[in-house]
């Protein structure tokens, strides 16, 4: 059974009651739900947590290095900001899928930037939450081969 | 049944035949297999398409517009380059797809940026076949929604 | 009697069908109906031509070498990523004027660069149907001349 | 009868006298004349003013605001450089028609970008005095409409 | 009566001890006071913090979101590089005033760009203490009115 | 008692009868009545001046060298270009706030550089007619200290 | 006896028959003389193919895959803006040519980017018809040893 | 005899009166006394204006082109942002000689960019009064020749 | 005896566990015994800290102010984003060596550019664990001297 | 019988001794030998040589005006950053072949620019020591005609 | 009496030669003279040196530091790429005079930059042998006052 | 016995008798003698060498390649324009360290950039005459190992 680590960034604690028309009317809790009913039919044992903190990302990210198999990462505001989250991703090296609830490149110019992107298997921006249940589907897929295909 | 036009852009003939390394062993005749094969698990009903001709895209894309509920488009080089290709996409109004089979974002400078990417729901990058179908996956669930979410 | 050729660039086959709120109402057949009827008033022969490739525009243009007396072009999208059509219209030495049915300025960053700009006598942009027909005007003035006056 | 106001920019009161080679034999009374006499055919009453002050041509605009229907204006070297008159122009409300006897286009990449071009109806550039008789036949149009397309 | 949160971002802990020459002589503790005598007179209640985490300055401001009429926020270094943060005031929607001890723009060149200005009321720089008391004025005013006026 | 200059900049004359979206409703008069009022009540000595005209702003700011002890200008347009501004507000030496209606940040690009900031005591943007009313604050406040405090 | 494609981009059909002064007096066919006679020479044989359209050159380049050693390409105006023709060339895995008849860093600036130089062995530009000469030796040369050196 | 035409630009007039340590002790007017003697030594007539303001300026050189062999132009700030002035130097054609009192080069970056010089014969920069007495000399030199050497 | 206190920023202890092509085999504790060995013979007094939490580093820098010396910091990842840490080295006021375990100028572009370097004595970069201790050798020597010498 | 001066800059004289998987096993005297060899073929007469500084081979160059028809010359890493031997070969007027052993263009972005190649007639790239030999081809042939083509 | 060391950069030595339309008729050797002549009139002494050598001209400012007591420098080309020139000039203290025969801000975008200006006392360019003589006036001026007034 | 060649660059000569404030008061030849000493210490073989030209100190480098086990370079202004040095030290493929006197990261933008860091080892930039001391040491302990760990 494949083991998915999935981390919500900095903000994703207020999905669902603010900014609905961004972020669609969903809660975290109800992203949980669904997240955690895929991988129960995909097979996949999954963890998650949420944190607005930049080096609690980085902490989780390194501690799941000896549990995943892979991990589902929304790094938010990170995403174009935090190096130190691609080294945390890149240092563990355990495949990772880039996710984005809104398409970041409908979006403000500094958000096209991504410093996870090139650290990660691949990205998926721009479907709600289902950005979160493709990421999984492709996690399980690349964790499934035992090994990243880049 | 919701009904996708699937467009494979240039060079993408040449699939398992050349650059293994970079977009792995499949064949676009493969690919184009599981993509059919997913369609009728999701009951879908897909049309493919490929063309090396800036052009002829921007036409399969506008002669889709009476008949698709849904795009999924891998321009291939003409993500960086085509402003028509865009033109087409926003032209026709039909909720589209961007996939990518490698991650763009790994690759050369001139390959992060994607004139399609703002005038499509999302996009997907870097799961080689995979991108195809989890593409095909929000595709389907975007048009069985009748409308975009954007 | 001055013979001008009209040349309509990709996706403008979509007008008034398609993104009415930028382009308008009017469909291309009516433009070119507007663009006749001009021309007889100003006693100038036209022909009208429209196409989605740009290697097909290019021939266009190629071949009216011997017959036209000045050109009017709305390269569309094009406009913005086209040396060879660029070198088309300076490699065949006839007057050209570029034609814009939205104001490009008031447009994406990105459609503010014409590579034809610099080799036409003149651009007019974001009068609606009215750019064709002034610029049918200015054309059937220079070529009157018998000469770009650049 | 529609009312437009012709607003001529810095250094054009030199036209006919200097740099010819650039701007053509014309005065700027000769010019001036012309736009009279195409107003007359029009069924259009015309104001025209010039001056070399980037202030005066705002209170120019400004002050036309409760009689124009529409402008012309040629900005000249304050296209370039001058926020105040886009101001001017965007603050009245009255649709407006950039022009340029030269196409500025084919000149120092200084000249390339216009600060009024994002407010203006649109832009005519590069026909010598027949900029201004084009602007002025788009201005008439306009104001006869009543009403701004954009 | 009113309620303002006043938000103290990195460093800021150290006012009034070190680097004096930029910051002025005033503790922080001597600046609170001088917020709440000020919050008095405008019959506002306030809530004071400081911290020097990034996600600790977000979780401050989301927990606000439902006791506070208007904040006040001086984000220090954060301002240039904390997309976090300026999601998290986005976020909440509530009123926003942001506030310098220092003319950020008389000093480095990466000073200059506030993540945090565009989705505030407004700005206030270089008036050392006073800039925290004008920021009170402004907030209350603005959660007087019971609505951001942008 | 202190004496404070307060100047506005070009196209300010239109405010309440142009634009009101982004000004608000209140005319150059009204607000010059709350000026002084509030003058009053802070015992300060206010002139005011409206321009349209770059030079003849650099001649108010020039001449208010031996009767001010502070400025309150709102450059408007000029702000971002007019850098015989700042050697004005530079070459009399008095302390000076720049104040602006609306939030410049929030605008265009181009209404982002100010080369008046760097010379300015400090910057207050975005609060309607109370940038003004905190400017004056700050002013007066700066000016009875009898020196700058940079 | 080694195989060698010539391929002419955009526009040189109208080789020595317009802008002489820039491209020189021959026609392509005369061109294509001068290569067939030079390859005869050195025991090559040529095929040769001309297309102003970006996607047909894609397609000839490819198909010379399994016939061609080496590859001569004068890409026009695609040198500039194709990413697809380059991945063409890099598709092929074919040692390529690159050719010039002018200079093209003695001419407009957006002529120095060549997006083909980077996967082809090198590139030969000013000469002329002897571009092609020198480009074709280079290409029997490089196909001679079975090998690209790079 | 030969006649120049010396223009200051905006804020001269507070020379030897404002930061002195920037522009030095001398007063405007004993630098056009200065000037007055040296032309007497050259045997030239010296008319000399200043101005804050850009269309008077522009105005003043416009209206020297009947009289004057050759220019002197300071032109303060607007140097750095007036296309009128530059245009204005461009349109009369008389031979120019750009000059400023500080090294330009030593200020802020945006000080080193001139419009003016690039339609001036020369410039001369850094030398105080010296500039002054040297660029008249220059003048002098240039108009006696009767000509521009360009 | 002179104290000196090392910083360790984000991911720098997974040290000797990931990616040990780029970092080396030593684990953090292994380095920090041979800071210890060494500062024992450099007669200084050292204390080690780790965080991968940018605020925390602010924090431990901050509460140096009183005891230490010297400060011997490797930011990691945060050398390329923080100004905040910056803002804390220059705000406490005592020297500073930045150390990199790697060349941190072979490493991708963004690695260039370090925000702390300005503020720093000096930096060292690329010798491995040589790099601490080299930079302690530094930091001894400057703290001995009492003073900074920049 | 045409002179042709063939001169190579800094770090050739490594040839064949480092490096050689970028440039090759050949050293210099072995390219000389070739270089003198295919001369003799084409009836033409050669010097050689090789410098380090970038004074020198300005001097190489002005010396050979006398004597040679046309230059060869490989500037080495002055290629990239010497505006003094562009001088040179502009200065003395006579056609010149630019070369290089690899293909720049796939090396660092900085080797990409040439500020050699806009005075040079042509340049050849990427040929390893055939680089050399096409070079001297097209400095013969340019000779031969007994004028620069451009 | 003063004493001036005059320095000639790379490829004046050809001056008078080659390139006429640019530099003008006069050898370096006249230049010279007309130098020598004026150094007689303002009872200064002169010692010239010329050299292509960067690092040669290094020199020859190094050891003018005992004797010289000011400079004049016409860098040539090195004034756009020498820092190590800078370095010598800002290295011994002496004021120094740069000079240019042609106006370099009407040459290529590249010429437009000194690195030399921003450590000279002032910089005269574009009078041909004048701004040698203008510069000698300025250096004697500079000179004879014994300190540089910057 | 390690063998290391320090080369010391442009102006360096001048050391400790111009610009002290900036370098230090050691002189080159007190700084050699420290540096000797050191090595005394280390068992180090060293040469020292100086130069001003820049292809004199490509020469030195290349001669030390059948001598030296490491180099110590503080290529002073060269480290910011010097290709020819960056491939000399490449092209030895000896393992180098980059030193520099002052903090070159707290001096002026051009000197933030090295072509040399990116081919070295490491660097070391703002410790006076501790950067070649700890240099040395780096380059003593690289050179024991018998490679470079890079």
């Amino acid at each position: 059974m494949v083991k998915i680590l999935v981390v919500h960034g900095p903000n994703l604690n207020l999905l669902g009651t603010r900014e609905k028309e961004i972020y669609g009317e969903l809660t975290l809790g109800q992203i949980n739900q669904e997240i955690k009913k895929l991988a129960g039919q995909l097979n996949a044992e999954v963890k998650i947590a949420q944190s607005n903190h930049e080096g609690e990302m980085v902490e989780i990210i390194q501690q799941s290095a000896d549990w995943a198999d892979a991990l589902v990462v929304n790094p938010g505001a990170y995403t174009h900001t935090s190096i130190a989250l691609r080294d945390a991703v890149s240092g563990i090296g355990i495949p990772t899928v880039e996710v984005h609830l809104s398409n970041i490149y409908k979006r403000e110019e500094f958000r096209h930037k991504s410093y996870i992107a090139e650290v990660c298997e691949g990205q998926i921006s721009g479907f709600g939450i289902n950005s979160y249940l493709l990421g999984l589907r492709a996690a399980v897929e690349i964790a499934g081969k035992g090994q990243s295909k880049q």
